[in-house]
């Protein structure tokens, strides 16, 4: 495409704590957001209740209107709840241009270690999203991101499962649609880095180790019901365990090897 | 203790989807807090923006006034950060009982497979709490926090690193402390629950292969730093690794055998 489109920068979504690390590009925010197996969901309950609630939900970035669009165009984010959810009956009821939330999930893709508690941090990938959620009514679109939502916990397998849901399942399930006002994510790679003082330090360089323990999400063997009729754990699954277990381990460890900034202080 | 402390039902965490996997008691809220590598916290910037926003943040829960309190007891969430970023500007200026927040986590441990999408889940464990924010300005109490929040990403780590924190540092960081209004937790875990129209229908059995894809956080091998001058990985540090990988992935896989209870449904 040679563009490269960023969210705009507001108040709301503004990084300012160690500002080389966040981007405001839509493909590495959208990205983020759809490797997350959980995102968390933040509105406003009502007038009469003080404090902002979260709950967890399953989403995906996507576009119904323009499905060749890509993960660096812009997209809206679908999530996956139940009918009489209270943030679903927030969101019908709400006004204007819709129920005003907040979406983010970070992963976590390191401990690093430095040699003083100050200079710790993760090496990690975080993204937040703000916008403006509406029920999904056209029943076309409700089925689109149901199997988008389906298939981010493992590819292919609406297909391979019992489809299409009937009418009590499609009733009983909505979709949230967020529209994006802004975003930002965060992504923090690289070693350990000390300040000076410590690094001239031999007393504290001689005892303290330093590195990165890097981490990841594995998948392990699959465990059938009691009820399972297949014999064999079919060849989707076990291939999508293996990509992903070695995809997630190479971010890990590759995340390590980045080069940090010469400015980087922790 | 012979007692179950328990959060009060409010209407802001009252959970109403699947509620036999609700839970209100301390013990198990605090545990599943105190798991979490990163903890995601909402807030509401102010009046000129409509959107609730999230950071991610380190924190865990404790009791610097009781020091024994154990993990049932009502305890205090410490978090993290520094010194300029907005929320700990909003809770520095706050009024009254402090910042009103919310404080959440969730962790999958399992993909879980069913006939059909409408009945497939995870099986995860997650919490959330209600409090009010004030920033800790008692110098032994965020010393306190900071060592219960440093510990928390590695255990021991705290007396294996320069401190304690010099002027400069201790200024840099600001811990939070909320007081927490109420909480809930939600559990799901067992194999598959798929219902009676699918179970029954042969072509489907047939065909769709059901159970649980366990999923587990894994610490890999550690990486030294560049500049690191220990040798050897620290006992501690490897005695850490080994031990999360074995418990981390026996939760998982342990979820799986839980037997679910009969009104069950996905």
């Amino acid at each position: 495409m040679g563009r490269t489109l960023t969210y705009p920068k507001r108040t709301s979504n503004t990084v300012n704590r160690y500002n080389h690390r966040a981007t405001y590009d839509l493909g590495a925010i959208h990205s983020i957001v759809n490797a997350s197996q959980v995102l968390h969901v933040s509105f406003n309950p009502g007038p009469e209740d003080p404090f902002p609630t979260i709950l967890p939900m399953i989403g995906q970035m996507g576009s119904f209107d323009y499905p060749s669009a890509t993960i660096e165009e812009p997209l809206e984010c679908y999530l996956h709840g139940y009918v009489s959810s209270r943030i679903m009956n927030l969101a019908r009821k709400s006004e204007g241009d819709g129920l005003p939330i907040c979406v983010a999930t970070s992963k976590v893709d390191g401990l690093v270690l430095s040699l003083t508690p100050n200079s710790h941090s993760y090496n990690y990938r975080s993204a937040v999203l703000h916008g403006y959620a509406t029920l999904v009514t056209d029943e076309q679109e409700k089925l689109w991101a149901m199997k988008l939502v389906t298939n981010s916990v493992l590819e292919d397998r609406w297909d391979h499962s019992r489809v299409p849901p009937d009418k009590a399942e499609m009733s009983s399930t909505v979709i949230l649609k967020v529209k994006i006002v802004d975003g930002s994510g965060k992504i923090r790679d690289g070693s350990v880095s000390d300040e000076r003082k410590d690094k001239d330090n031999r007393e504290v360089t001689g005892r303290v180790w330093t590195g990165v323990v890097p981490v990841w999400e594995t998948f392990g063997k699959p465990i059938p019901s009691a009820e399972n009729e297949v014999q064999e754990v079919p060849e989707y699954i076990n291939s999508f365990i293996a990509s992903k277990n070695t995809q997630n381990q190479a971010l890990a460890e590759g995340a390590v090897k980045v080069q940090l900034p010469p400015e980087e202080q922790s």
